[in-house]
């Protein structure tokens, strides 16, 4: 959520230069994301973001988080299109770092979902997942077990300053992951942080996916059960069930859920609350230096843990 | 240069509602201004900033200067306008903070200013002081001589931290500014900030005048000399004579300067840059917490002072 690195007008309408984009007329620095600096250019053409990755990200994957959000925009979903410049380019250098021009959607983000905006993000999540089906690349989900295991390593001497016993909260909760997670569930390209700020609506119709940098390979219902966790919540983290159901019912509608897929799926919703348990943790741990927003209480997940060990199957979700 | 107070969409609705403004399309929090929140509004009718204001702006101050923006709008001026809503309105009480809808202005702020630039930024600056004559309201320059002893108090004992003699430099230079600052010049209301990122550009066309959060009543010459300090030193602090001229020629030509005006100027032009080697200083000394911006450097402005301290009148910064 900052502008990390400043690109001068001069060094802007260089870049410009290379694409069939106009000139700018406009250029603000938006507080959008906590990894990249972003910028709102306004040409004489049309509106766009102006993304520079910083180092948090890996240089070596941006080619796959450009290519699949094309993807998706060439199938005529509302997702932010990597523009292309006249050599064909889409990812540049700019004032030293990776950075790509990106198509503007418009759209609010949501602070408190309702049942029709959860309907309408199971019917979007759905429809990515098909538009995704024939997309070719992989790229494996670096925040799944050997990625918790790592966390948990990194948090383990000083998770109990948070929380009394929370070390061996998360450590159970592992290995009870570990023993039970699924391999054999229906596979393609996610998301992976569809949450709420993610979402641009117009009233409570979807107009824009966005932040595709979590994107990867892994099992297509573990994408529906981080939108559990990230929208059926409601602001003192108890369990909505109006919004779950919406939600997994627009999802079934448009992508059916296998039966292996509906007996696992709390278990799915455990590990995708302990995902965001581990990373919230570790940001609370090691809050960056300037960082604007504040770390992100962990310890909401570790309630959602608990709400999850007291479902049975997925039909209790959408009771 | 931030976004301290968020603003949820409901809120955001809400407030719309007070006002005939469309309905919001889109809504990014921008990296504006260093003192308040600034998103970027877009709705059905038109885009508006829209400003929250944060502690360190006083808020019996802003009536001040939304009629002062206003003033200038209503005169034709490219400078923001606050909106009034439904009753008459513009300053409203928004997530707990003062806040005002503003009215948006296209245009790039320059980092490499030219001559041509601060010609155009001559001219926009005599056009808003005639702009502003009939404008009745008064506010005391709080970065005037009082001002600035103050702040001289505040970081004597840890100047020299800086650079070995910062701190008998400044007296030295306040004692002679004390001694020598004229009281009997032109006075009306000025801006007082009027650097590059507050002027927005289309081409070499002044788009937008911004941020008049400084604003104040003033002599009128006072804001010419801070324009030389902001607009006539290149990337290393040195003068740039071409610059100087292009906009002292331009001011003149809209609004003659005055014999008292041209005899006192290289004074006025100290006591400029002291004002921001003085505030750049105490920010140097006392970081924001979280603030994405670096401190600016101090000593740029002791090197403007070393120059400005060699020059006999206004004659020599045109030649």
């Amino acid at each position: 959520m900052a502008v990390y690195t400043k690109v001068d007008d001069q060094t802007l309408n260089q870049f410009l230069d290379r694409y069939d984009a106009g000139k700018a007329t406009s250029f603000k620095g938006i507080a959008e994301g906590v990894e990249n600096s972003n910028y709102l250019l306004s040409t004489t053409k049309a509106q766009y973001i102006l993304t520079l990755y910083e180092k948090r990200a890996n240089p070596e994957d941006l080619p796959y988080f450009l290519n699949m959000m094309e993807h998706i925009a060439d199938k005529g979903l509302p997702s932010p299109r990597p523009i292309r410049d006249s050599e064909g380019k889409a990812l540049q250098i700019l004032s030293g770092k990776p950075a790509c021009l990106i198509s503007f959607l418009s759209g609010v983000s949501v602070d408190e979902t309702s049942d029709a905006h959860c309907a309408a993000v199971g019917e979007a999540l759905a429809l990515m997942h098909n538009a995704l089906a024939d997309f070719k690349e992989n790229r494996p989900n670096d925040l799944s077990l050997d990625g918790w295991e790592k966390l948990i390593a990194d948090t383990a001497d000083t998770a109990d300053s948070v929380s009394s016993g929370l070390s061996s909260f998360i450590t159970e909760e592992f290995e009870f992951l570990k023993a039970h997670w699924p391999t054999n569930l229906p596979s393609g390209t996610i998301h992976a942080d569809l949450f709420p700020d993610n979402v641009l609506f117009t009233g409570h119709k979807v107009t824009g996916i966005i932040d595709f940098y979590f994107g990867c390979t892994d099992a297509l219902a573990y994408d529906l059960a981080i939108c559990i966790n990230a929208w059926c919540f409601d602001g003192n983290h108890e369990f909505v069930p109006s919004r779950a159901k919406r939600l997994i019912e627009m999802y079934d509608t448009h992508r059916s859920l296998v039966p292996a897929e509906l007996e696992i799926f709390p278990v799915l919703c455990r590990g995708a609350a302990l995902r965001f348990l581990l990373t919230r943790l570790y940001d609370w741990l090691n809050p960056v230096e300037g960082a604007v927003v504040n770390p992100k209480n962990p310890l909401d997940y570790k309630k959602r843990i608990e709400f999850h060990r007291t479902v049975k199957d997925t039909a209790s979700y959408v009771v």
